[in-house]
């Protein structure tokens, strides 16, 4: 029997995570979720945090609002899951707080993965999938309406992308970087390729 | 022209906060505030917070829910009432969650403290005052059906006490304590006598 794993994809919007999450679940037959909004708290936060028009909310709200749908997601979905022997694949974690308040919203990484590292009770990803996309290429992608994070403007993304990258140069255990502008049946492949050498998941 | 101060009331369910809070406030013609929900953000939170019934939030999700209600509450009222030159008297601030998820709920008073303090940009009360009351005489004051914290049990309860008046002890240049239990008139006047003792409020 082999040892459950959490992996989690991650990247600007438009990178392609979504559909990549759902494929390498599919593959290894996971339990696909994501961050935010998973859990019946979450998706009360999820359009708390992403209407448009919703209540004004801060970079420090919105960080620990992000928070609290992370702390909950663990508690009910990845610890039980992974307690029960199935694979996780999520479509976002810690990290994209990281990335987009720590870096976005420019509060530090340091500061942000503290109070992540605490609200996740120190369960971090197994191995973590950055699918690395430059922000106007991304942006071509969302064809449909964009919520309050999609709307931040190109030096918002930039620094998404950088905070990503860091976070990937400081932590090659954990981290591999998949380039996401080829098409999703290529990217797949890569995933596939990358994940495979590193995890048994046979 | 005296300086604006930041003044709070703090205590377990019954003590007599939100009264006092109040009275102070009208005598001192302060703007009146409270947490958590004071904002359209925060009464959001508060109905997901409070509400039984609502969807489960564990510990460490309800401890940064509260910290984000909190840091919209300092960037949406208590900043900009100071700025404006008025007094701002609080029914609660970040103490409560010290107390309650710190104590209450076990988590430690020192990261609630680090989280919070975060969340508030470093922004403390002035002058805390602490309305002391035995839980099982706070109890039977309580006559309106209960929300989710309140209905937590006699032992999370001293904890929350236990919390106080660890708080109130250390930080005595800040923490003003008032025993609860007299008439509200009683209270009145101690509380009176003690903030006009340590501020300048005319």
């Amino acid at each position: 029997m082999t040892t459950a794993r959490y992996i989690v994809f991650e990247g600007g919007e438009g990178s392609g995570k979504s559909t990549q999450a759902a494929r390498l679940a599919a593959r290894i037959d996971a339990h696909l979720t994501f961050e935010p909004g998973a859990t019946a708290l979450g998706s009360e936060l999820r359009a708390m945090l992403l209407d448009i028009g919703r209540a004004t909310v801060g970079a420090r709200a919105e960080t620990l609002l992000m928070a609290a749908d992370r702390a909950q997601h663990v508690v009910d979905v990845v610890e039980p899951v992974l307690g029960a022997g199935r694979h996780v694949v999520s479509d976002r974690c810690l990290y994209s707080s990281m990335a987009y308040q720590g870096g976005g919203r420019q509060l530090g990484l340091d500061v942000v993965r503290s109070i992540n590292e605490w609200a996740v009770s120190g369960r971090l990803p197994d191995l973590v999938v950055f699918l690395d996309l430059a922000p106007e290429q991304a942006r071509t992608r969302l064809g449909r309406s964009l919520d309050r994070l999609e709307l931040e403007g190109q030096e918002f993304h930039e620094r998404v992308r950088t905070a990503y990258r860091s976070m990937a140069a400081a932590d090659p255990e954990r981290w591999i970087t998949i380039d996401g502008s080829p098409e999703p049946d290529v990217v797949a492949a890569a995933v596939w390729t990358e994940v495979t050498q590193r995890l048994d998941l046979s």
